[in-house]
């Protein structure tokens, strides 16, 4: 086993604070990193305060994890020491079912997540990437291009696949006219690949100072949605609308938005249920709502490389760690442009 | 004009009553039909006691009518004198836009529906097949085998197309697992049509003495919707559920049982909301929620040669016109099997 530090929520309502665990020894198909960055997600914080029951603490949360491999088990293949790689939402699944057969491990039954996951090799808990080190099965790992900084390419691994499956599942394309609900860390990375992918896109806010920020992510246009006026004049004109709004809202006003056949999908789960939604706004355009989440190893590496090639990133707040708390308060008041990512050197300064 | 006769309500709370009022007479394109059946469909009472809204009084309902045609304008081609016709929920739409196009008339936004809508040749209200003749555009129109009895074929003009059309939208295939919530005039139909399509049909009810019935009907299988035993038995394999049950009810109890990428299509329009539906149930499993509506002219002529092929037709009670606001009330208590049909030759005999 080998000493590893991070930090920690050790109860409701707890703070995050250092804490020293283990890792496990690489078996021959694990990579061992030393994690650089990882970026901070709404679930860590819904995570820590238990907002979905079934938190286990003590809770290390982190699934947008970069970090350089220091040592690979013998059968490793694709990675060495000294490669840049990254970890996602997923550290295991069982391989074996449908899911896993086609490659959206993270629909398995028995997918194991980065942090607060049953941990078969340990008996004990997964615990995540606000950390300095992660043991990880090769297949678990992603290749992640050196053209891509580091840092900022962290929050792909959660926030950008999360955004980029849909698009992609929805078969998003040139010319599609595409809404998406909500300019946070989730939101801007739609709109950065819906734009790359040469849609049309049309973000929704209630802030209108985020509008000139939207249109430099890419954004055709920007739409306040509490102006009735503004929304109605884009009704039935979308082919897909991706919502990464997870407060509770009126679903309504963007299912009347969706061209006959147009799907809605969510990204977020709300901790309260939505208003329920007018099922005659479904069945007079055959209209659909979905909901999609984050995605399989191959997609991942699909984005990562997209992302390599088309020079896509997450716009980020660099943070030391001692900062995690509260970047949490300002995380609940939307007060970051557009992710926080830890740089894990911090925790040497403890 | 030509003067008919039919029953219509005059007003909410009011008992259908017999009505006299006029057809246009035949334009070129048009074709006059002598009605011979119509099934009494639950939107008819809906309508009638303006529970969506927007009735105009009085209202003469029905939009699942059989006839023989009487008299046809000089530019039409596929019909003459003596054949069998029917007519659904549609008489016109504007032809031009791109769900008229596509024949996908009934999302025009324009279309004229046989009852209740404006209509440009009279200035006034369509009126619908509760009545002796009906005078409609050969578009709208629709070819009737002499292999269907007249009579159980009428309510294929709305149940029937209401249910084939979303289970060929999504595709409904041999060895598919589906799901039909409801066994009423909807969900009677859908569960012979899944089973035409080769498909393993479920039939989830409240009413365990549906069973025997819903299995002569084509069910594989019936699950008693209450008993959460028998639902737990069934999650996660359904590739596709069609739920024909307008009264609010737990959607979740059915999208969990859905596949990965299952969707389940609503067809009934509930005059209040259901609770609202778990999005992450949504997540987990790239589920969707969807609605249909009726079908298109050319589906519906697909639907109508089906059933002449695979002898397929409604489950009938055929009751005279005298009759309907009795049949009204039983329908309000699902006391039919599984649709009532008007005798419209009973008209005579008042």
């Amino acid at each position: 086993m080998q000493k590893s530090i991070g930090y920690a929520a050790h109860g409701l309502k707890s703070s995050l604070v250092p804490f020293s665990f283990e890792r496990r020894d690489i078996t021959p198909t694990d990579v061992h990193i030393e994690i650089l960055y990882c970026g901070v997600c709404h679930s860590d914080l819904h995570q820590v305060r238990d907002d979905w029951g079934g938190t286990v603490f003590p809770v290390v949360p982190g699934h947008e994890i970069v970090g350089k491999v220091a040592k690979v088990g013998n059968e490793v293949k694709n990675f060495k020491p000294g490669d840049m790689a990254g970890v996602g939402c997923l550290v295991d699944s069982c391989g074996a079912c449908s899911d896993c057969q086609e490659h959206l491990e993270q629909f398995c039954d028995n997918a194991v997540f980065t942090y607060n996951s049953p941990d078969k090799h340990t008996g004990g808990i997964t615990y995540g990437g606000y950390s300095n080190q992660i043991v990880v099965d090769q297949k678990f790992v992603l290749q992640l291009s050196d053209k891509l900084d580091p840092a900022a390419a962290a929050p792909l691994l959660c926030a950008g696949i999360t955004t980029y499956s849909p698009l992609r599942h929805w078969q998003v394309k040139k010319g599609d006219k595409v809404g998406v609900v909500g300019l946070g860390g989730l939101g801007h990375m739609a709109v950065k690949f819906a734009h790359a992918f040469g849609a049309h896109v049309v973000l929704f806010t209630t802030s209108a100072g985020k509008t000139e920020d939207a249109k430099r992510l890419g954004a055709d246009e920007v739409v306040i949605s509490k102006n009735s006026g503004e929304m109605n004049r884009h009704a039935k004109s979308f082919d897909f609308i991706l919502n990464t709004v997870a407060a509770p809202h009126n679903l309504d006003a963007y299912t009347t938005l969706l061209k006959r056949d147009g799907t809605m999908c969510l990204v977020g789960v709300p901790d309260r249920p939505h208003p329920s939604p007018a099922i005659a706004s479904l069945i007079f355009k055959r209209r659909s709502i979905a909901g999609s989440l984050i995605g399989g190893l191959q997609e991942t590496q699909e984005m990562l490389d997209f992302c390599a090639e088309h020079n896509i990133t997450s716009d980020i707040e660099i943070i030391p760690i001692q900062k995690i708390n509260e970047a949490y308060e300002r995380m609940l008041k939307s007060d970051v442009k557009y992710r926080f990512v830890i740089d894990l050197a911090s925790l040497k300064s403890d």
